[in-house]
């Protein structure tokens, strides 16, 4: 696997664009859109919101019924959540206008909304955004770029990756860029990400590789504990690479499935470390759990818990929160067989030894803990299970952010 | 039932103390003691925290033993939880120092501890203030606010609170003392909560008292998701009322229950206003759900979302948030039933109609979330259950206060 500095359209046949459409947002671009040249295989993973936006079900349509995806189209600033019979039809009208303009068929069209809940978005502004996007697209990386750019919201950087991998000695590339920042907290699926390839690999394994995929990169992130109405997953494949088609789990599923791992574990924690507000990356690694259920458990609790995340702004080595943290997880535990570390570039330094604080160096405690990441490391001494959860500190920006979202 | 403007020592028979032992704060008191003249039957319910502090396990041990209690002890500045055997053992030299000075026995003292987590307690400073908090009993108003007031943390106002009942034309007095501010989300029971009572009333019917009446108010607060290693609510009943005996569930047990009902309710309720860094007071009502248990778990997921929060703190009607907290609760609803209005003693304003945004006054929306307590109210149109849950807002204050909450 090589890792690439690009994008979406990074695989064959995959071109992309942007466009600023004012659907909410003025003086940036707020569309994009994700175009490939060839049908595509198509697999995706959603919400667990009982309140889902219109798009997520649209996109659930789309997928269910196994139709060839052609395109995606993105807006930002308006969620189209919340947004009734009303909100469908956004959909639909969208879908109608790129599928005019590409001379594709409307179910060939998948769509994706970010922004704020309960505002209605003005048709109008999305069929010309649409058809706009459908005039500007380009297969480069400057695209990729800034087709990521324009579904950001509160997100302070872009997010995408690209990797290449043999498929039996056939080159095929996955590309990929997502969004999310806060109301991050996601549950079988993520907040917006859409992964191309060019590889041919049937609907079926698709899903199977897109589902497994998601268990330990985004479900494993938390910025506020906020499951999103809209969180999308979406990956579409285009076959252009020209390898044999993966229709069972051969060496070349595992080779692919490694690479969609490594790219949606990155993206994880790229969002992770942009949550709203945030200034540290904040990585809980649980070892030594029963079961890899408990591990999972425990280091979501850790790293969801509001006095943690504030001891991590204030690089406070305020270790009895983290004890704290696991022992309402939920999980039946000896506290007294329990170490915690706190690690990070800077070094490595035992805050809990025995379920006790033991004497520490404060100083180096504030040195580890003025690194960009910094790992919680909790050793559970009591089976052979691990699980890793990236979430972010918990800073007077978040608030700030947020208090004031929709002005 | 008549509410009075009194505390622990309103019952007869109680009296209480405070003293500075300089435990860890400097400059203001951190010891208070309540203590009985007769022996006392006591019920208490504790943190489900895997991870329990040395004094929970101390009381929770004299109270399955149905020892007869005649004091409590309780210090702030050291949580005394994570603190191994050390800790165990600063319990049972407490309860010594405490038994010698007031000629009592040992197992007849409650012990409560709140503050840092996973530091020690020096043994020659409790014990010091023990012996000089037996030497200050004292049956007044002060004495109980003072006690009050040497018990809290982060707590910006101290609460107590007193009711008088008849119980079969017996006079009987119930007072209550608690303290709470922050790692509030009580399960099973909250942080450190001491009632005091005259009434007659068997050890059996006191523990079905109390474990039923924290189920609608402590365990229906959240400050910050984060349940405590040291949750205690402890009750004792001396008798000396004279009333005849409450051995059964009578009217006298009934009359009991509903003032008791009342003290912890509005305990509850002032531990959610004094939140950490709290603004508000943040309530939130669910009618119309199918069953109770669907109802407490809608209103808790929406009373602890960060998101919600922070929009009660901007004054921001961002209803979305509030549908989005409701979807994600694990509850199965149907969205395009629910209504939520925003409502406060400045008026009443609907945000969500049939699960979509309507138009709303803007101006009246801020005018209702600019009161001092705010209620969210969600009409789920699915049944007839009902549940109402407090918390507070999420501001900087929150985030100061815990980035550097140790030093």
């Amino acid at each position: 696997m090589k890792i690439l500095n690009e994008g979406v359209t990074a695989p064959k046949g995959f071109s992309a664009a942007d466009t600023a459409a004012g659907i909410k947002y003025q003086g940036r671009t707020d569309m994009a859109m994700v175009y490939s040249e060839a049908d595509c295989n198509v697999a995706g993973t959603y919400t667990t919101n009982v309140v889902k936006a219109a798009p997520v079900i649209w996109d659930r349509d789309v997928v269910v019924k196994g139709g060839s995806a052609r395109a995606i189209v993105v807006n930002s600033g308006i969620a189209n959540a919340c947004t009734g019979k009303e909100g469908m039809d956004i959909c639909k009208v969208t879908a109608d206008a790129a599928a005019e303009a590409l001379d594709i068929k409307p179910e060939q069209v998948l769509i994706g909304s970010t922004g704020v809940i309960g505002m209605q978005i003005k048709a109008e502004r999305i069929t010309a955004g649409t058809k706009d996007l459908a005039t500007k697209l380009e297969k480069s990386f400057e695209a990729s770029e800034r087709a990521a750019k324009a579904i950001m919201t509160t997100d302070t950087k872009h997010k995408m990756i690209a990797a290449e991998i043999e498929l039996s000695g056939v080159k095929a590339t996955i590309g990929a860029m997502t969004k999310g920042s806060g109301m991050i907290h996601p549950n079988m699926c993520t907040m917006l990400c859409y992964i191309t390839t060019d590889a041919a690999i049937s609907n079926e394994m698709l899903q199977k590789a897109l589902s497994a995929s998601i268990v330990d990169s985004y479900n494993m992130i938390s910025v506020d504990g906020d499951t999103s109405t809209n969180d999308t997953c979406l990956i579409l494949a285009n076959g252009l690479a020209g390898n044999k088609l993966i229709d069972s789990e051969n060496d070349d599923y595992k080779t692919f499935c490694e690479a969609l791992d490594y790219i949606n574990k990155e993206l994880a924690k790229q969002m992770a470390a942009d949550g709203e507000g945030a200034s540290h990356l904040y990585e809980v690694i649980v070892n030594g759990a029963k079961t890899k259920d408990e591990a999972v458990t425990l280091s979501k609790s850790v790293v969801s818990s509001s006095l943690c995340k504030a001891a991590i702004y204030g690089k406070d080595a305020n270790c009895g929160r983290f004890m704290c943290a696991l022992g309402y997880a939920g999980v039946d535990f000896d506290p007294d067989m329990v170490d915690i570390y706190f690690e990070s570039d800077a070094g490595s330094v035992l805050v809990v030894s025995k379920g006790a604080a033991p004497a520490f160096d404060e100083e180096i405690a504030l040195k580890v803990l003025s690194a960009d990441a910094v790992t919680v490391r909790c050793e559970m001494n009591a089976g052979n299970a691990s699980a890793t959860a990236w979430g972010c500190d918990l800073t007077y920006d978040y608030v700030k952010i947020n208090a004031d979202y929709r002005s």
